[in-house]
């Protein structure tokens, strides 16, 4: 078997990573690279990290370039997505690495992204619940924002067991290639290196209605979640510090049982040994989740954190994992849990 | 008048800041430097940004050393300063920015620090609500942790104003300065560039009490704190993270008008104008505090979030504004309020 | 004494660190700020941490905002600096921190910036030989390189006692606020962090021609300059690591009398203690150099090492250093030797 | 073929980083994990990144734990290979990644390292002439340093060539984690963030005699080396900007031929397309090496610059490579030359 994908948006942090990725998976065969305002540029000049790839040229995103793959990956700006893949036949795999379908309401699209919604697509987080089984054979995945894999990963175990109150607060920390490749002031290396700086605060961010959406799923009851992001001075990662109130009676035992059942079958997700905390350099590069629970019996809280790597298990990786899936390979091929640290 | 200041622990990140600042400061003259396993060393081979005093060698911390001062600044490891204090007379301002004098229950400070409580000075937190005269012409001061001196000036304003529900939520993020200069594995660059990690998780942390503690007397009511610090890739900043579910009935209006009420007088404490958030990297080496809060309608809940350095304000900053206030100087002598940015 | 200064360009790097510098100045007062793109816009949205100045807005560059003030720095682009300076009146000291009179050489200006060369202004190193008297009551300032203040400040003494072969090589690291504010891609956050890569290599850096001038002068024969600069993983600072062969016979000891003696009085450049070498966070903020060098005797090479802020002593210090003293000031007037570190 | 793999010396940044290409190396097998100090510990708590090997424990490095393995991976303090190897027997494949068996001049050795030199050990950088045919079959390799990796291949072909005259001058800057676990202060992320700093200037280097054998080797003639290394605020990387005089008559051309062809069929070498210059985030964890090279026709210099990931191309890359050889598998068996950007 040999899968012939292509990726549109090939220049940006997301194409590049999926990739990163794509050159070292053993099933896929690398075609049409496109990019809009990149078009007719060597990939060496954008991307020279990817060095197999050096002689290869952008193309502009058209239906005539993007014909004849297996796979499309679609790394787009939000919004973009819905054009390009309504000219795809319904047998090409198409992978949106944006956001346009992961919402389920409409209302929600269109008061964080103001536009018409374009639909829903099987939600590329293989290890919530239900949710591998929607991708197996699919033709369509919409792969999950960055913040909300690390997030949905850190605290669905406690809501799918009733094992905390329904008001999660969430503050994590992302590298700045979250952001986007897009030259912006306030992401000049001058900035953000030595700064920690929020953002989206109060419930602005995009991702929120995500997150809601998901542990509301797992919990069966609207999870209300106030979520603050802030721009860390790395480049990759995200740190999710996440904590609700613990329910009446909750021990420390039934919290970690909860976290070693959800997570016991799962390739990419590691339950650290008591005591061990995650950090983002040790998923660097790498498609694993580091995730850790504890209770503060002070406090009255269950806090769970996760770590991963915004690029890869975050999108580019989750992406491909979820491709695996459609696919029928699989679900770890060419896909690595080893991080490159230090 | 020309105030004699000595400074015992002089080889450390905390030594070093306020040997900065006093150097800085129009009253003040630098006498003794003293540092135990360093004293014999040269000064500019352990400081070497402080090139003023390059000549300078530190001696050993004895009674003999640090005696014929008019202050004299303790930066030593938490359990040393009770013992080097009581053989300073009454008359000598002795500023301790360890951790032992800061807590008033003598059983929070065995259970977090392991040994016999020393005591319980005048707290160096200016902006708390009754803390300034306390400060006026003590000759104890005790200064307040980096932690809790971002925290607490982000949340107290709420709690004084009655606005928030008694259970906080408190995820921080600090420089690596704050770890101190011993070296330890986990601390080296290699291990810290490109990495964000929590630590003391689950109410394990020193400074949690000493929030609870500051909280608790703004609000007239036990606060609890669920306290997460993590460790950012940075060498200075403290960037917290702070929030609690909003009352009944409070608005937007009125969390604001609570917070510019609160800081309307303070020299080091700056409420961002709204939509603006604060950064570490804009208060880098200066002693201002940027605070901005929102109310988050959709969560219900205030986000109080605050940035300061957490060598200068976060404790040598704030070691000389209480200074400044015991001597009866002005309390913003030789401190400033500009950042060091980018 | 009260001077009025204005800052043309007050909302990039250059400018912001001037009016860093000039708030902490005793004998001056801020007046006009203007830039053009951000004419309107409030300075505390564009320098968040010049805190004292939160209030202001920036007006656009005219000779009308720019009237009635002692001094005028500009912090323009190159070639924008002539045509704003001649609008302002003989009397007005005019401090240029762009380019455009720094060359003594029309050809060599018209080769690197491409238009024609607009004249030579006194030259704002004081501790070159020479350029101190010029600087004394002058009108009008050219503000050095930040690279070429590095590399002169390292190579000079040795060129002047004759103790070198004309032919220099220099490697710099710079911190990326040297390039400016302006959101490129090569500059994001993203791109720099982890990351070390020359630029303008083989000569075709702007200033090396600067360096070649001021060595070439101190050494009364032409030096030839080959200068490599990279990018480093920090906002500020730079490392000028030079070196030349030894002339026969050169000894250590010859070399290291040569930098004591030309440094012996200097206020700002500090001559390590043998064995200590600089490291650009020890005068981070600050507008102190520092130096190192030694012979190597084994390659037969001098190698004198500088370290400074490239933004202070590299762009704005350099800039209030020449303005005392064409003001007839003390020369270290509100400037510091104390970095901020760590 | 299943080829069994024991690391001695498995808990540092060499060990960890040979342990991570194993893992990902298709012919290989990880057996006795070994680290005196920490013996008996798990190796999830000192390399969390390496998730495949979670619940492995570190044993003794003994001739016990070693036996029984076709390749040891020795990444030992310098001096201790030498008494490890000789307990090994000639049938296994020993791979030193310290220096002990690198230099052929056994006065060079003990100048440098000050004890007896144990001998010399074909070295472990194919990409020099000779080199390769030396490694295959071999039973015992001695991995290069870091530093000589990247400055042999910048610049051998100019030797090689004979390009440049026979004094070499070289500025090098490097991660972090080419200095090692072993926690200094010089080495804590909060001196090391924000700053560049050089060391072991003037010669003392222990690379540069390294460096000086290679490049004399490609030459015919004794070849000078000033080598200056920095510190650079990046965890991995080197950046070597490499320089000499340019022989009479040598034109760009030539320079770029020379290049083009020492390195046309290398796997791992890649030559930069004209005007594209080396970054190290590109090489971050791969083992290939960007190089550029120009004559900068005004100073005469042939300026070579190099690009590599310290622990990969320059340690543990270099050893599988080197190991692969010596085995008789394909070279780039389990090697990537896809870096980890951004």
């Amino acid at each position: 078997m040999a899968v012939r994908a292509a990726v549109a948006g090939a220049s940006g942090y997301a194409g590049g990573e999926v990739l990163r990725l794509l050159l070292a998976h053993p099933e896929v065969e690398i075609g049409a690279l496109t990019g809009n305002s990149n078009a007719g540029q060597r990939l060496d000049a954008l991307q020279p990290h990817l060095l197999p790839l050096a002689g290869r040229v952008l193309t502009e995103t058209t239906p005539e370039a993007l014909d004849g793959h297996d796979v499309v990956f679609l790394a787009l700006p939000h919004g973009q997505s819905a054009a390009v893949a309504e000219r795809l036949g319904p047998d090409v795999l198409v992978v949106d690495m944006g956001a346009d379908f992961r919402l389920k309401d409409p209302a929600d699209w269109e008061r964080f992204y103001g536009s018409p919604h374009a639909g829903t697509w099987p939600y590329g987080l293989p290890e919530l619940p239900g949710a591998r089984s929607a991708l197996e054979g699919s033709k369509r995945i919409a792969v999950p924002g960055c913040y909300p894999t690390a997030v949905s990963l850190a605290l669905f175990p406690a809501y799918a067991a009733h094992l905390a109150e329904p008001e999660a607060v969430v503050v994590a920390a992302s590298g700045t290639s979250g952001a986007g490749k897009a030259p912006k002031p306030h992401l000049l290396g001058s900035e953000v290196m030595g700064s920690m700086s929020p953002y989206g605060v109060g419930g602005g961010h995009r991702h929120t209605p995500e997150m809601i959406q998901n542990l509301s799923a797992a919990a069966g009851e609207r999870i209300s979640v106030s979520f603050t992001p802030t721009l860390a001075p790395m480049p990759r990662g995200i740190l999710a510090t996440c904590s609700a109130k613990a329910r009446p009676g909750v021990t420390g035992e039934a919290v970690r049982a909860a976290y070693a059942k959800a997570f016991a079958d799962e390739p990419f997700v590691h339950l650290l040994p008591e005591g061990q905390w995650p950090a983002t350099a040790s998923v660097h590069g790498s498609n694993a989740v580091q995730v850790q629970v504890a209770l503060d019996e002070s406090a009255g809280r269950v806090i769970a954190i996760s770590a991963i790597d915004n690029l890869t298990k975050g999108t580019a990786g989750g992406a491909v994992q979820s491709m695996n899936l459609a696919l029928g390979l699989d679900e770890t091929t060419g896909l690595s849990t080893i991080g490159v640290a230090p």
